[in-house]
């Protein structure tokens, strides 16, 4: 399994070769997005709603995107969103690292290589070496009153089809969740369709309680937009 | 009673005086709390998990209520407030307005008045007109990548309980149902025990749709804690 294979020393040795010429290594990264990476989050987002089946509420386009993320630059304090990539060669070392939060690195042993149909359109290098990225990491800050703390809400998390079943889903739910606790958050929290067993399994794995008893409410479209012209009932409008 | 006497007119009217003859006037008031009102949201917050039947879940206590609220000074940005407030006077029309919100005001006519046992652990009055905090609904900025339009996720929304079936709720929601749109967002959301069937079915009034097919996961205590060892895997750390 990719898992097994002992780590081996952080410089390039011998026994570092050894180790990757029985296998096909998959390079992975995890970093945050900025606006240059809009137009591959919109693509995943309507991937991810196919895979939902919920296509018809799906309404984003590239410029709205671009025109509501990462607008004010703070990562963490408003919404984030983490990529991740993959290599077949080593990442070079020249990404800037933010002061909360530094890119994390890990190196996948693949039986066999993975054949991406989309590489062109997700791929994120301007060298000749291609860096693709694999899915994606949307949250952003809530807050529980019963903790009186900050928590993070995932409002997506995506993996592309070819990259599935390979750990990279786990690898960012667990960054959200160790970044959580770096800034001594108390939650984690986001939801699933209750028929996605396999995402359900998944999350009860990861440490998550599934909770039966709530339900999710939303006031949207016109049923919100109605609300634009309830009674004001401002300083004038006493009775 | 206190609250059993009418009030005074603002501006004298025989028209006023009428209408206010025959039954007990509620002044009421929608404002955007602060620093100074912790403490009632700390009292509202402890009764709220008494009546969810989840006080074993919360931990807030008003020291760490005051650290994590209001820090920033930026309503709707981060995570907001608004109080409801009663008063058997006019309000005095001293408060500060902020330049996305001015306080709602609406009076109310009941059949008979309140009697408020806590009036004195909820006048927010420094005057010897009692002002009296009746309930808050605490919100913070959500985001929905299929809108790619930010929202806004309600995560209490409180009555005290002798003020409760007099619309001062539906007030309250209509209040951040209103500010969503007139800020251009989206949705409003929220969570509601499956059980709680008067909640379910005034939320419905309301124009939301209970979404039947959605859990919530949560990731909190020891689970999310074990996320700060996880392998860190930074640069060092290849494989």
């Amino acid at each position: 399994m990719a898992s097994a294979a002992p780590p081996p020393p952080p410089t390039a040795t011998a026994e570092l070769n050894m180790n990757l010429s029985t296998n096909y290594p998959l390079f992975t990264r995890i970093r945050l997005a900025g606006k240059p990476d809009v137009s591959a989050i919109h693509k995943m987002i309507h991937q991810m709603a196919v895979f939902e089946r919920l296509s018809d509420q799906c309404s984003a386009t590239e410029p709205s995107l671009s025109a509501t993320l990462f607008s004010n630059n703070t990562p963490f304090e408003s919404v984030t969103v983490f990529l991740i990539e993959v290599s077949t060669t080593l990442f070079p070392s020249s990404v800037s690292h933010h002061p909360k939060f530094s890119p994390i690195h890990k190196t996948l042993n693949l039986d066999c290589p993975i054949s991406d149909p989309e590489m062109e359109t997700f791929n994120s290098s301007k060298t000749e070496d291609a860096i693709i990225i694999a899915g994606f990491v949307l949250f952003f800050p809530n807050y529980s009153t019963f903790l009186a703390k900050p928590g993070f809400y995932i409002e997506d998390l995506f993996v592309r089809e070819c990259y599935r079943r390979k750990g990279l889903g786990k690898m960012m739910l667990s960054a959200v969740a160790k970044q959580a606790v770096a800034m001594g958050y108390g939650r984690v929290e986001w939801v699933v369709l209750d028929w996605n067993m396999n995402a359900i399994k998944f999350y009860e794995q990861m440490g998550a309680n599934v909770m039966q008893e709530w339900r999710v409410c939303r006031l949207t479209g016109d049923a919100l937009q109605g609300y634009a012209t309830t009674s004001g009932t401002h300083d004038l409008d006493l009775i």
